[in-house]
């Protein structure tokens, strides 16, 4: 019974009365199935509420007994939550790691991670793990599929392995829906169904909101908008296209730009941060020098943000003029351009798309930031094990 | 009890037997449903069905009387259909119209039509009437909203009137949502839940059907791709902006780039049509003349088509790196370009997209070419009229 767990889980103890009342069940069809529930381990009696005039009703809550792993794995990172039924974070992990090592180090390393949590006392046992990995998934096999920045993982069997170490149900999606999947639970789209999270990070993905949940698309790829064609002569892109979206404007891209323009000596921020980095011994720039540069004023700096907006902007226009949301959501490293970006992208899109379409339509940085993937993999974790019980 | 109906309306008579099996209903709630279904006079027994070994059963079917109205309005035509319960035809009108005459006169004229059809017998009542309208439609008000290309309309109360008129329920959508659900229903993208239907007339729009039926966006606009920018430095469009798709590639568009061919001499094919146009007093050319000429072997004209169809196959690029659907269907007038324009969409969409996205992606004519609109409105009327069953 979906509802009843979803409703403990997101919004804590509540009476069998006001449960019943809120779901619109009856008494005999709501006692069975709490009773149903209690057996399956899944919720638990937590005394008596408050009188609301008549008998007083007992309280019910998610099981405190459940544990739940959520697992974001990014292009250089790895973050590793175990949260309990309510997706309240018990322990919290985050570390460097560079996807490319290939599944069995990196999935060696998560259960590392999760071992440790283990013998701290968290949990026993987990009821369910989700996982989001940066690049294309089956959905359906639980398998990454052709991932670009992932050499090595591709159809490897991510669910199979993890349902087998861990005795329980595993969801394994792409990075980008379950940020979607964790603003939407705890972030700025609380309470909205249908909008569009648009990661910029290393690359640039769109997770795709929808009322019944995340639209994936027939091949599980829907919202990979990296490789739209933003310029017809602009360059070259990992995929081999010319001017894809991600080739002109990501962390990569941005990276780039920033130290042609340290080289070129038109930026005297990005020239120092680059001199700066030499003597680090690291010889590279990245999107945060960009920001700090555009925070301290430096014109090369937040024309590079500027133009970047302008791009990502003129994609954005199109897909609200096709989709028409009801809210756009812009998270990943990039976001931390902050304010500069957020005010070109919004000058594109309203300018650009049909105005019927742009009424109504914020555009907002993510609320959760670096929280959306885990919080995200929690709850498709906890959706997959409340939909296994029998 | 829509499955039931659905499925008499789609696939004709079935022994209550077999509907039970098909749709999983048990017995008791199967005989229940019927006889609710024949009280409402939706359905009717068709005598005896073939033995399948045990007990013979009876035939049920859409109920016979049934009548629906199909209305699609286009920028210049009127398309009217009553159908029976099964959608079949009975009777079907096509005269030109200009939709700029305003919701009176169209709609009077309708209505002529429609009592045509009651005066020769077609019609007793009506059950439901659906009418496709060209602009962007609030689906849940039953009004048109702000359509560019129909004055007097915005939030002209249709539905209220028709169904006032008609006394039954009346649906009112935009005319690229029903041509998508009438091919959905009986045309290329029969047993497809996922796909684009693409209309190329005067302008260009986007039907988006999913599983759970046309996805409408959050304003009821979703679709309206034809004013995505393709061209930043391209004509002014009708909108206000620059270099939308529908001003470099339309109906319109393409009608004034052959009179520009044509003045200037480089094509010889739309010279000799615009002189033989002056001739018949109309000194205009047509997406016609253009399909005509390229038929002939003209170059411009092949390369007029080339040229859309590539700004065309770039935005559908996107779209499908964005929605992953497994289809798209191209239709409206321009779609008797043909095969020229398909092979270049074709080769810009397999060429731009995701390989994931276009590894199983047929781009494909419409079926149903004039027909898709009336068909779709006859679905969308039906469902309206089941829906309605206390």
């Amino acid at each position: 019974m979906l509802p009843i767990l979803r409703a403990l889980r997101d919004d804590g103890p509540v009476s069998r009365a006001e449960l019943g009342d809120r779901l619109g069940l009856t008494r005999p069809r709501l006692t069975s199935e709490v009773e149903r529930l209690v057996k399956a381990g899944f919720l638990a009696e937590a005394g008596m509420a408050a009188s609301r005039g008549g008998r007083r009703s007992t309280l019910v809550e998610i099981h405190p007994r459940l544990r739940f792993a959520a697992v974001d794995l990014g292009a250089g990172s790895i973050d590793v939550e175990v949260v309990n039924g309510r997706l309240e974070p018990l322990v919290a992990y985050r570390e460097p790691a560079d996807i490319r090592k290939g599944p069995k180090a990196i999935l060696h390393r998560v259960s590392e991670l999760l071992a440790k949590a283990r013998a701290e006392g968290v949990y026993d046992r987990l009821d369910a793990v989700g996982i989001g990995v940066p690049g294309p998934v089956s959905f359906r096999d639980g398998v990454p599929v052709s991932p670009p920045i992932m050499p090595g993982w591709d159809r490897y069997p991510v669910r199979e392995l993890l349902a087998r170490e861990h005795g329980c149900p595993v969801v394994v999606d792409n990075d980008v829906n379950i940020m979607a999947v964790g603003e939407r639970h705890g972030g700025v789209a609380r309470s909205v169904d249908d909008f569009l999270f648009v990661k910029i990070g290393t690359g640039i993905g769109c997770g795709i909101h929808l009322t019944g949940g995340v639209y994936r698309g027939v091949d599980g790829c829907a919202g990979d908008i990296g490789h739209i064609q933003v310029d017809a002569s602009g360059p070259t892109c990992s995929c081999g296209n010319t001017g894809c979206l991600e080739a002109v404007f990501s962390g990569a891209a941005l990276a780039r730009d920033a130290l042609a323009a340290a080289r070129s000596g038109t930026s005297p921020a990005l020239a120092e941060r680059l001199a700066r980095a030499h003597r680090a011994d690291t010889h590279e720039l990245t999107a945060k020098d960009v920001a700090d540069g555009a925070a301290e004023g430096d014109v090369v700096c937040i024309q590079l943000i500027r133009e970047g907006g302008r791009r990502l902007g003129g994609v954005l226009a199109a897909l609200v003029s096709f989709a028409n949301p009801s809210m756009i959501v812009i998270g990943g490293g990039l976001a931390q351009l902050g304010h500069v970006l957020l005010a070109e992208i919004r000058s594109v899109v309203y300018r650009r798309s049909l105005p019927l379409a742009t009424g109504n339509l914020p555009v907002v940085l993510s609320e959760l930031e670096g929280r959306a993937g885990v919080t995200g993999a929690a709850v498709l974790a906890s959706d997959a094990a409340f939909e296994q019980i029998p």
